[in-house]
C-alpha cells in the first residue's frame, strides 16, 4: 500500500467507472428545476407539470376494485404471482376489444388478436422497448417538430439520428415528412430510418390532432420508403381518450388493418391512475416476440395485481365512466384557459401571438413573438417566475435534429394538475410577464 | 404499382423489420418449454418452476393494507399519483433502516443514506439498469459457474464477453477470481471488465451462500484489480431474506462501508409477493444519477401504489411477520425434499451422485454421475416427464464463457412452488428416472 510522508497508510481512491456509451449520451431531463422552482415557491402557479388532476384520481373506485380482486384468498393468491411477460391473458383481450370499440369497430372487424397486445410499465416502457429493438446507433428516427421530450431522452441514450419533420394545426404535414425521406434517401441513409414516431391525439407539447385525412398519407408514405427493411410508424395516442371536443378520428392504425408498419400505443395513466404505471400496445407480429424477450431482461412483466386492477375497473364499467368524468372536467380547465389567454392577451394577438386550441388533452402551445425568449436562463423566464408562474420551455421539445434550429420563442402550458380556479390567475401573471417585454 | 402478368395489382409485402444488434443477440429465455409442458400434463410434479409458494401470498394482509392505504381520498390520491423516478422518499428511507438491521448496525452506523437507494420493478429491473450504464458490447461481466439464467439473458442482449468463475460449497472461489482478472489482465482485457456479479445468498440455482471469510476477500480482489477504472461488485441478496437454518453472513456490502465497489441488490417478489414487483438496491453515489435517468428512459418510476404497499408492509409490522411464516414454510419444504433425496437415492449417491443442502432460497443442486446428460432434448428429460417430474436442465444456468465447456449431468430442482405433500413423490419420480439409467 502507498504511504504518505508520514508514514500512515493512504486511503486508496478508487478509480472512476467507466459508463457505458448509452449512459454517456444519457443527459438530464430538463423538468426537475420546474419541480424544484415549484417546490421553492408555493405561491407559483405551475402550468409546467403534464400531471393528470388529482382530484380526479379513483381513490374509493380503487379501494373497491382491490377489495373485490383479493375476496377470495385462493383467487386474490393467484392476482399476487408472477405473470405473463407480454400480459395477463384477460387483459390483453379486453384491451382488444377496447381498441376496437374505440375505433368504432367489432373486434372481428378489428382483425387483431390479444397475441398482438403488449402490457407495459406505462406506454414510456412500450417507447422504449420498441426503440430498443430496432434501433442501433446512428440509425433515423424521425419525429414531429415540437414532440414528445421524454421520448427524445430514450433517442438520445440509443445514439439515435433524430430528423423532425414540420407540423401545423393538423398535425404532422405529410409532404414534409416525403420531403425529409426523400433527403434522407438521397444521401444514401434510407435504410437507416427505423421509426416515424407521431403523437397522433392531443399531442404532447402542442394538443394537436393529427387530422384523419392526414392518417392514411402518413401510413402511404410510410409503406412506400419501406423498400428493404419496413420503417415502423410508432402512433402514441396517450391522450386519445381525454377528447372532450368533437369526434376523434380513427386511430392511424385503422388504416393498416393487418398491422404490419404500425404499433398503437396507450395508457391507463391519463385517462385512469398513473400510480398503476400500466401502459399497453399493439405491435406488427414480427415485434412482439423480441419484445417480449428485451421485456423479460428489463423485468420479465409488469405488476400483476395491477394489470388485474385496470381489467377489473373495464369490465365493471368504472374505467368509462371516468373517462367521461375526465373528458368533462378538463374539458373546463381548457376552456378556462383559453378565456383567459383570450382576456389577458387577446388584444396582443393580432398575428403577433398563436396559442392552440386543444380539443383534448392537457396542453396548450403558444407562440410569442419572434424576438422572444423563453430558456430556462432567460430574463423572460426569471420575470415569469417573479410574478409567480411557470411553464416548460418550448425548446426542450423540439429534438436534436441537426438540420434545423429550435425557435426559441414557444412555450407549453398544462392545464393538467393546475387547480380550475387558479388558471386565470396563472394566465394573467404569464400575461404581465409577456407585456412587460414588449 | 408492380403487377402480376394477370394484370391485377399484386399485394405488395412488407419487407422485414432490421433488428437493432441488441435484439439480434437477444434469445429466447430457456423456460418456456418447461412451463408448456406443465400445462400439457397436470400430473406433471414441477420441481422446475422458481416461483414462491402460491399458499403463501397475502391476499388478506394486501386487501387490509390497501384499505389502509386509501382510507382518506385526499391522502389516497397521491398514493394513485405518479411518484419520484428513484423511489418514494418514506420508502427509500425504510428500506435503509431495513438494510441496516439486516447487517446488524444502526443507520448511523450503516453510513449510507436514502439518496442511494434505488426502488425498481423488481430487482431484475436493476440488474438490467446497472449493465445498462456499464456495459458496453464486447466489455466483460464475471459469474458465477453456475449462475442465474435470466441475468445471463441481459448480458447476451447487452453483448457483454461472460466469463465464469468457479464455485464450491462455500460460493465463489476467491483464488479462481482472481486467477480470471489476472488472465484477462494478461490478454490487456482488464479496462473492460465492468461488473462481478454474485447471488451472495441460497444462489439460484445451487441454493449456496458465499461464506462470511470469502466476502471482505471477493471485495478485495474487485478493489485491487479496478486499476484505471472501477470495477462494480454486484450483489445480488434476492434469497437473502428466506435464510431457514443458521445465521446468514452480513453482506458483502458491509465490507465496502463508503458504497464504493458494491451495489446490494434486494426485492419484495421473493419474501412478500411477485405481484407488486418492486425491487430495490443500494448503489456507489456515482452510478444512482445515471441510474435515475435510464430509469425515465424505461417508465420514469415504478409504480406508486405498489411502492406505498409495500412500505406501509414494512411499518405496520406485516412484512417481518411474513418473512417469518415463510421461512418456516420453506425450511418444511427444503426438509421434505432433502430427506427424499436421501430416502431416495442416498444409497446410489456415495461419491456419484451430490445435492446441495440450502440453509435459505427455493433450490437444491443435483450433480449426477458424469455420464448422465440432463438437456431438454436427452432421454433423461423426456424418461422425467414420462414419470411425471420435471427440472431446469442444469445447462442453462452455466453462462456462455467461451474458455469454458458447460457440465452436462446437473439440474436445478426447486421446492418453492411444489406442494409440501407432493415433494417426496416428485423426488421417488426423479430417482426413479435416475436409477433407469444406470
Amino acid at each position: 500500500m502507498d504511504r504518505s510522508t508520514t508514514g500512515r497508510p493512504l486511503s486508496p481512491v478508487a478509480p472512476p467507472f467507466t459508463l457505458s456509451d448509452r449512459a454517456a449520451r444519457t443527459i438530464d431531463q430538463p423538468i426537475g428545476f420546474l419541480i424544484t422552482a415549484a417546490l421553492a415557491n408555493p405561491n407559483l402557479i405551475s402550468l409546467a407539470a403534464g400531471l393528470v388532476d388529482f382530484e380526479t384520481l379513483p381513490t374509493r373506485e380503487t379501494k373497491q376494485l382491490i377489495q373485490e380482486l383479493l375476496s377470495d384468498d385462493e383467487v386474490g393468491r393467484a392476482r399476487l404471482n408472477y405473470g405473463p411477460s407480454l400480459g395477463l391473458t384477460a387483459l390483453r383481450q379486453e384491451l382488444i376489444k377496447h381498441l376496437a370499440k374505440l375505433d368504432g369497430q367489432t373486434v372481428e372487424q378489428f382483425g387483431i388478436g390479444p397475441e398482438q397486445v403488449v402490457v407495459s410499465n406505462g406506454s414510456q416502457q412500450l417507447l422504449a422497448l420498441l426503440t430498443e429493438v430496432l434501433v442501433n446507433p446512428g440509425d433515423i428516427v424521425i419525429t414531429a417538430w415540437p414532440s414528445y421530450f421524454v421520448y427524445t431522452g430514450v433517442l438520445v441514450t440509443a445514439g439515435a439520428q433524430v430528423r423532425c419533420v414540420d407540423t401545423d394545426d393538423n398535425g404532422m404535414i405529410p409532404e414534409q415528412l416525403e420531403k425529409v425521406l426523400r433527403e434522407i434517401e438521397a444521401a444514401g441513409q434510407l435504410d437507416r430510418v427505423k421509426i416515424v414516431y407521431v403523437v397522433s391525439y392531443h399531442d404532447n407539447p402542442t394538443s394537436l390532432t393529427l387530422s384523419e385525412d392526414r392518417r392514411p398519407k402518413l401510413l402511404d408514405i410510410v409503406k412506400r420508403f419501406s423498400k428493404r427493411q419496413r420503417i415502423l410508424l410508432m402512433e402514441d395516442a396517450a391522450y386519445r381518450e381525454l377528447t372532450f371536443e368533437g369526434q376523434p378520428p380513427r386511430s392511424i392504425r385503422y388504416y393498416d388493418p393487418k398491422l404490419e408498419h404500425v404499433a398503437l400505443l396507450q395508457t391507463f395513466s391519463k385517462p385512469f391512475a398513473p400510480g398503476f404505471k400500466v401502459g399497453y400496445g399493439i405491435l406488427p407480429m414480427e415485434l412482439v416476440d423480441k419484445v417480449g424477450l428485451i421485456k423479460d431482461n428489463f423485468d420479465f412483466g409488469t405488476a400483476n395485481l395491477n394489470q388485474h386492477t385496470v381489467l377489473r375497473a373495464m369490465t365493471s364499467g368504472l374505467y368509462d365512466r371516468h373517462v367521461v368524468m375526465l373528458q368533462k372536467r378538463y374539458h373546463a380547465k381548457a376552456k378556462a384557459m383559453l378565456e383567459a389567454l383570450q382576456k389577458h392577451l387577446g388584444d396582443y394577438a393580432k398575428g403577433d401571438l398563436h396559442w392552440t386550441h386543444p380539443r383534448g388533452g392537457l396542453y396548450v402551445w403558444l407562440t410569442l413573438p419572434s424576438d422572444y425568449d423563453t430558456a430556462r436562463d432567460s430574463p423572460f423566464f426569471k420575470k415569469c417566475v417573479h410574478e409567480g408562474v411557470l411553464y416548460v420551455p418550448g425548446a426542450y421539445c423540439y429534438g436534436p435534429d441537426p438540420t434545423r434550429k429550435a425557435p426559441k420563442n414557444t412555450l407549453r402550458l398544462s392545464f393538467g394538475t393546475v387547480a380550475l380556479e387558479k388558471i386565470s390567475e396563472g394566465i394573467r401573471r404569464l400575461a404581465t410577464a409577456i407585456r412587460s417585454f414588449r
